[in-house]
């Protein structure tokens, strides 16, 4: 259980709290940052104080009920755990903390490209289906490669990610000369000095793995190292391509015009994912609850919406579901609670999560999903 | 008299601060926190500066009079004392204070379901008509019982509160591991390390109670103990069964929605309350002020409209007023006035409101409630 | 030549923060302050950025002129002096110093009610024309009675408040016990520790009075003394009366209702002056500069609109005359000009504002008042 | 190469914090100012956070490029180089370094009135086109003496500042009491007591020049001493003589209205500079990228319009060339740039503006200028 993790009346903005004090800066940065000068990770929340919240009075909300599907799959709620990179940075235990989390959580977890474990150990850790985060590489063996590799260690859905053609520019990454996978420099044991738990922690190396010091951060299907900075150019031949290989569900990750929905779906996919990239690509572009709207209108029910990006409070997914998400992807959140506590940590965040959004359905009187309609938020005057 | 409370040029904030100071954080934090990240206890207040008042001209404005009725009962000035539970925490004297205090300003007091004394004490320290706020118990027995007491007591309006199906997630409360009634824990009295007073005050037990130790500051009517986080879900069928019940006049509070107060209305009940609770519930929801308008439209004279929430200073509560609300009430203004004074700092909360509704109405050129009309008011460009 | 008290760069705040220095908090907070919580003189000054300037190209501005005339008196630019009350706290010659001021500025100059020098000794002093602030009494006798006086010292003008029938709530003022005449209390005297300079000028007493000890501050035509709370309620009666009673032009000033002209300006008045006093009475009321439009709209050229209220820099003030006012009144600027340097600081604070009308015409592509339109100046998206 | 100025993750604000930290906070200021209270200096800036960025998905963006050309001069990416005064004050090379950087950089660079150097020199230095910005003096003799040395120096484009008949007020510049040719007074000595690496670079005089002690900041192309407070009025009969006088194409810089393109237009000129002068002349008007998108329509492609004034990031220059500029001028950064790092730190802030533009191009989903348009950017709800 995660009691010694969480206190009473914590928020996720605590665990990243207590995060940045374990973390050395190089680290927290990797994980915490955006790109260019942060404006748009701003956005992603401050974007929320834009819309009210509107309860219903009357209503029996005795007995609740969060669960439902995605893309087929029984979720406990409708919040998933989205790909995320770098995790060895936050905890030793990496991804296998996260996908148990979300295990005991009875959730959806999606797998970054860029693991510290080799993805077959990860899907063996996990419970429940998992999403492959996909950065198409250029070259079409290259994609079948990693395709043939996924599918045979059981992923559920592959969920392809479009806007990294070029790493943003994230500052905090390059002043602390981040590369991966992570090297003791001067720097980093300087940095290290208050923080020695993470220093041995790191140093020691991964779970069972035998004398290989640091283990690679990132180490990609095909075995190569590189730094997560992807650069995947991905067109509809691409996806094209990758829908005739892939038998199961594709997402589409990144997506922020409503206008090109049509074309997306046209390709055969089977979700869209309203992205920025948790802020880390361009910078200066719409949080991701702002262009929500128009493009589930646009989408029209055709394929699922999933939305990520600054989610940090119950009422946050909410609003998202609320405005037609399917469901909304964190990834922070449990970077903040591996980094606090490991497995228990992330754990602790999706049970704070999931008892917020329970108490933000009680209190607008909703007791499922199907009682959410867009009467129940309204887009207040900016103050 | 409230001489030595109030200091000239004293605003309600000025008595929050002394509060402050005197409380240990733990019952400052419960009396003054809200719910979630405290984004509606903030717009509960910010939300004022967006209305302008646009002053009359060439009025003779010599002479004012401020009085009026609420639901039959005349009161010296369109301002209530709001139920409030915690207020033992903030003065001995507790309920009993505040309602002397009403009772000194000529007003109706309101009288929350967790008080730290039997109702019928209470009611009789009241010197002018009470409301008695229910949180509706699950059982139709025991909403029974509780009315029998109340009437019995003399309560002349049911306030029933229909926003409170699971309590709020007040992290202040929370992180302080509030507990009701409060037990002098370490943590606590490391707290009152600086507020011996305080300490001494509360440590004292009840006005001539003998030895009870600490005494709970809740009791509910039926005489359980229980924390003060109501758990009362309240449907139509609810409100239709008080109101064959209670012969009175019932006000509903926690009303949000303009599009449900036909059906409040034709449930028979004879006020509304708009109120989110002090922003104590669900957070992010809209400021009191900014829905006020479209449920007095809404209601349309048909029943009393009354609203509460960070009401703070004589023009906020004026601009209730040219909105339409028969009377504004306030909760915490009372409680920081007993934890600066006792029932003198409670009668000069109400004081200093009442000149200050009072030098609003000169400066606005209206002499009474009757001079009031929406031109007076102006929703300015946010900025 | 104010060139001691001046220096480059400096800006109307700068002389405010020379005041802060030199005056004691009782009364610079009498000066500075508004009433409420500010609210009006925070937006009295930040309205003004929400109205942007639009410069006119190729324009020959290489001579301009910024003379023209208010109510048929002559004056070297569009800005006055307003009448201002508390003069002699900031210093020891105070209306004398001012009407000097505005003399060798060139401009008409309003005198108080409220002054420390008999409004004679003030006429006598001024070398241009004067109006006179009227709190009209409460008695018929009473009023003719100062117009009589006011007539017989040649004031031009008379300028009636229609804004004050009860003082507002300044809060600055009531926590520093202020009552005036100021009287040296123990509190002052705490206060002085830091300003001998100012205890010394003001214990000396006024210029050339002999042995009064502390001059009354305030001394009323009549001769009685008060306090500057004016209490004076003013309706069209009392209007059509002075009007009777008074041959030279009438000001009403207090005008925040662009509906309300037509009836003030059929009382056969001569001004209206759009001002908020200086955001000294009812708080929570807007900008002068958010409502001189409708109102300059409204009265459609029947009588002249002047404006005071948070002028403090040439682009401000030229706003206002590009939106329809015949001239700003300053009245702080002054205070502040005469606590930082006396008549010298006065005069320079009107040169420094008149170099900067002048070179906002200059760089708008004006070369005098009849340049002026709507086009130079768009209503800025809030932000 | 600008390896040893620049460090990975640097922004332009990081290289202005290294001029601050270098330079004496008379020249930091002269440089980093704006006119007034400097409310367009940071209108400039804050205005591009409300232009949000529509990337485009599924392009192909492997290859990317970003050259074009302005009045027919090939350039390798749409930035200029602003003409700046007051280089020297900045780094002994002032011009001579900024015009390098420029030619390494592939683009134009504009050359002030302003310059240390005589403008033969810098032409001599630079290796691309140079713009001559030119404030015509009062005669038509002088305006002609000036053009002939501008056209035998090899200039190619006239550009005529047409928004400063009168210095802007500059508070920085004045309270340091800025006079130029830079004197070292006791005061600027006493803030050079931390700056040792300024005043012996200062000091040291112009490269090559022999003793002549301090170098005159500024000289006129006629050889006369000014202060760069230009006294310039600019009317359409002056624009109609430059153009018969000067063969090339000409730029006027200084547009801030829609409505005056038609005519400024039809004097024949080549390109319109939407400008307010780096916010240095009339303070309180519009960002440029404000009024950019209107004076775009209203030129209708006749001429090209530049744009300059609080460019910083590659974000802000691709917000611009989306609505419609042709290229954008950045000045400051060039000057941070030489504080920083003489020539090398100039080339390096444009090399660093080039890979925010690329990476900003990329993930923008556009390969090259013909793949901008309307759709990419979204006017946000101001917040």
């Amino acid at each position: 259980m995660s009691r010694a993790v969480l206190r009473p009346g914590d928020s996720i903005d605590d665990l990243r709290e207590r995060a940045r004090r374990r973390l050395p800066r190089t680290a927290f940065g990797a994980i915490d940052g955006g790109g260019g000068d942060e404006i748009t990770l701003r956005r992603n929340r401050t974007a929320f104080d834009d819309l009210l919240l509107r309860p219903r009075a009357l209503r029996d909300v005795s007995t609740r009920d969060l669960s439902t599907t995605v893309l087929g799959d029984p979720v406990s709620m409708p919040l998933l755990v989205a790909p995320v990179g770098y995790a060895r940075m936050a905890h030793r235990d990496a991804e296998l903390a996260i996908v148990r989390a979300g295990a005991r959580a009875g959730t959806v977890c999606g797998v970054s490209s860029f693991t510290s474990y080799p993805l077959e150990e990860i899907a063996a850790a996990a419970g429940g289906p998992l999403w492959y985060q996909l950065y198409p590489p250029a070259t079409s063996d290259a994609r079948k490669a990693i395709l043939e590799r996924v599918r045979a260690a059981g992923f559920r859905v592959l969920c392809v990610t479009i806007d990294a053609p070029t790493p943003g520019i994230r500052r905090r990454e390059l002043r602390s000369r981040l590369q991966l996978p992570l090297r003791l420099t001067p720097r980093l044991l300087r940095e290290c000095a208050t923080r020695p738990g993470w220093l041995f922690d790191y140093a020691r190396g991964g779970a069972g793995r035998g004398r290989q010091g640091l283990p690679p951060v990132v180490r990609t299907p095909g075995g190569t190292r590189t730094t997560p900075a992807a650069n995947s150019v991905v067109t509809a031949d691409v996806v094209a391509e990758l829908r005739e290989l892939w038998d199961g569900p594709i997402v589409l990750k990144g997506v922020m015009r409503a206008e090109e929905c049509a074309e997306l779906v046209s390709l055969g996919i089977d979700g869209i994912g309203v992205s920025n990239h948790g802020a880390r690509q361009l910078d200066s572009v719409p949080a991701t609850i702002e262009v929500l709207p128009e493009i589930v209108d646009s989408v029209a029910g055709r394929v699922e919406v999933f939305v990520d990006g600054g989610f940090r409070r119950g009422t946050d997914i909410a609003k998202a579901l609320i405005l037609g998400a399917r469901a909304v992807l964190v990834g922070r959140p449990l970077l903040y609670g591996i980094a606090a506590g490991g497995e228990d940590g992330a754990a602790g965040a999706l049970e704070m999560l999931r008892r917020e959004i329970d108490s933000t359905f009680a209190l607008l009187g909703a007791t499922s999903l199907a009682d959410l309609d867009s009467s129940l938020v309204r887009r207040a005057p900016t103050r």
